[in-house]
């Protein structure tokens, strides 16, 4: 139990112990710190990302990808705002959610409490490390990383100029605790460490999230993959329609908000198909329809059974048409990952039908899918955004990393 | 995956979907339903328990595990009871947790939704079938209870009563489904039906939780295992001290939130002792001590290290001196399950330091740990005590069955 990682937990244990005691005000500060340190390590910080990006392209990474793993000053610049942002929320801390008197006199409150230590474990999208240390330090957790290897030299520059933050802030350096060896088994060992780890997050393909969630002894919160779809119904606004599904399909296309399949009832198909088609040309997305698509458009490549499960994550959109609202309900209850879908529709009882039957963590009306997303939901920032069921459900902000206990104060009851 | 579980699972699943879309004076009529036919099929019910009690204590059962499995007409009349009280509850399926506006229109709101299927592992307490079936129900959730051997014919008998009760309120019999064949296999197939099950609960001994959290590869919630200490302070009202640790350590003995260990404070052990052995040796308890107990009492055994660490589920009881309020705190962090603890305290700093530092799901001043439970704290039933920090801490009720997903209402908004 010497081992590198054994020793990160311990680490981050003894840090998350020290955490938990901060008051506000100190990890306020401390946000506040690590965001100035992050500008003023610009720098340093985009050459590091330079190596990973030139890396990254000689190993023939596509697009999309690229594009998670790119930072700017602009995207370093919203990344200290997000800390700024997130210092400027309360801190939901020790707050008594409800404080009841039983009829014999105890009185039995719900007190928010840190977690403890939280683990995440991602791929290349540097940004994460800052979001994943802003949340859990302002929520009194120590937090261990462990991002791709594809991200390595971005991670180690931004978590040297977060610790250099909480340094000057006069705070343990501990709070953030990076894995720097990149070997694979040490996320095994990571998986193990039941007891220490409190939570496991997981963030990045269908691959890194199904291997944590069979493998791991500690709790895991599933997040990510988002197979989203857009139903476009028989009483939808066609302009609408189109305009929304071009933002959800394009707006930015390796996200896992992004709308990966379109489904159209029969009866709207024929008017409402062209101005899609139009507007997903102009951004080179590629389209696979079942029959009736195809019938109607011939830009339209014939889609196999594969891909109404495919997040594509990229310019493709799968497309099928459906002769019963019953039939979309049903469809997409099938093939979606439970994240976001999307309903375009004029008609108030399929509007509500939508939200109660399709199971997903967020479910639209009348709006784009790439609004599930922490920042936009008014959270401040967000670590993930969970498709699973359990503690948490959609975009995980401040709230996600707390859990309680319940406080009692009595003055000598038994129970009879 | 045409096996006997797979079947199961396949059938929870369809039965869970009907579950979710009852209306609140559906549910409870079912409830109510169930209720009286608990006491219809008494006697069949008591004679089948009957059977798993003279099998049990052929096996050499101990006396708290046999009181655990003992159904009598008073106990059965408290698990209708126990219905009634469920039926009685709000429902809280479909309440709006929050509906806010965003600066660009979006009305974001979150939704509390059944979980789906839910699986409970169990030993021999067969009111957890009925405790089981009422909250899931009430939550519109369908469950799949695996009780132990031990208690088959007492589960037979009470889900033949729960599923006839559901007949008589025109209700689907597969909301409860029983697994009938005690084969240990099963119970591996049951972990791995991920997507089927969504979350797994297991009440019962260590042995049996740690096999879940290893082997399930369905979020599992931990329940359980109670090594509670009480902490006598300094400041203590001895006489307080001792009523409580007679009502903790002796109400009813087999159970996770009766008291296992005492840490007293120095000071106080020499006053203190002679009151608490004197109340306890009434009940037969064996007290295994540190030395300076031993030292202070002819009664008291010599404790071992593996004590501190041992819920008994019996009448012993291991005794630990303190110099200091922080050796308490550290003693009782480092042998808890994170179930219960309690201090007997007049000092208002270490009432609150003791809440704020031991790390429990229920940490109690100046009361019994056996308050811990669903009925005392007021949620009218539970279906367990969960030890573990995820989605659910203490004793769960209600809510801990539900989850939430996010409605969104727009018209027409996309990103920038």
């Amino acid at each position: 139990m010497c081992s590198y990682m054994a020793t990160l937990g311990k680490r981050a244990k003894d840090a998350s112990r020290c955490a938990a005691r901060l008051g506000t005000i100190e990890k306020n500060k401390g946000l506040l710190s690590v965001a100035e340190e992050l500008l003023i390590e610009k720098d340093q910080i985009l050459e590091e990302n330079q190596k990973d990006l030139i890396r990254a392209e000689e190993n023939g990474m596509k697009s999309s990808l690229l594009d998670r793993l790119k930072l700017t000053e602009e995207r370093l610049k919203d990344m200290a705002d997000g800390l700024r942002q997130i210092a400027a929320l309360d801190d939901p801390i020790g707050e008594i959610l409800s404080m009841k008197n039983r009829p014999n006199g105890l009185r039995i409150g719900q007190k928010r409490v840190p977690i403890g230590v939280v683990g995440i474990i991602y791929e290349s999208r540097p940004n994460v490390t800052v979001d994943a240390f802003g949340l859990c330090f302002k929520t009194g957790n120590a937090v261990i990383l462990r991002g791709g290897s594809d991200a390595i030299d971005s991670n180690k520059a931004v978590v040297r100029a977060i610790k250099a933050g909480l340094r000057k802030a006069k705070l343990s350096q501990d709070m953030i605790l990076l894995v720097e060896d990149t070997d694979r088994e040490i996320v095994n060992e990571m998986m193990q460490l039941h007891g220490i780890i409190d939570v496991l997050i997981p963030r990045g393909g269908k691959g890194l999230i199904s291997n944590v969630v069979k493998n791991s002894t500690i709790p895991v919160i599933e997040t990510g993959t988002g197979n989203c779809h857009i139903y476009v119904d028989e009483t939808a606004n066609i302009n609408m329609a189109a305009e929304i599904i071009e933002n959800a399909k394009t707006q930015r296309m390796g996200v896992c908000n992004a709308c990966e399949s379109l489904v159209i009832h029969e009866n709207i198909v024929q008017q409402a198909l062209p101005l899609i088609v139009q507007k997903l040309k102009c951004h080179g997305v590629e389209l696979r329809g079942d029959e009736v698509v195809c019938a109607l458009n011939n830009d339209v490549i014939p889609a196999s059974e594969e891909d109404w499960g495919t997040e594509y994550l990229d310019a493709v959109l799968s497309v099928k048409t459906v002769k019963t609202f019953d039939e979309a309900i049903r469809h997409i209850n099938t093939y979606n990952t439970g994240h976001s879908e999307a309903i375009i529709t004029n008609n108030y009882q399929h509007a509500l039908r939508f939200q109660d039957e399709v199971d997903a963590a967020a479910v639209y009306v009348n709006a784009s899918t790439r609004f599930t997303d922490g920042f936009e939901f008014g959270f401040g920032a967000e670590i993930g955004i969970s498709t699973q069921k359990l503690h948490a459900r959609g975009p995980m902000g401040l709230l996600a990393l707390t859990t309680t206990k319940y406080v009692i104060f009595g003055d000598g009851q038994i129970r009879n």
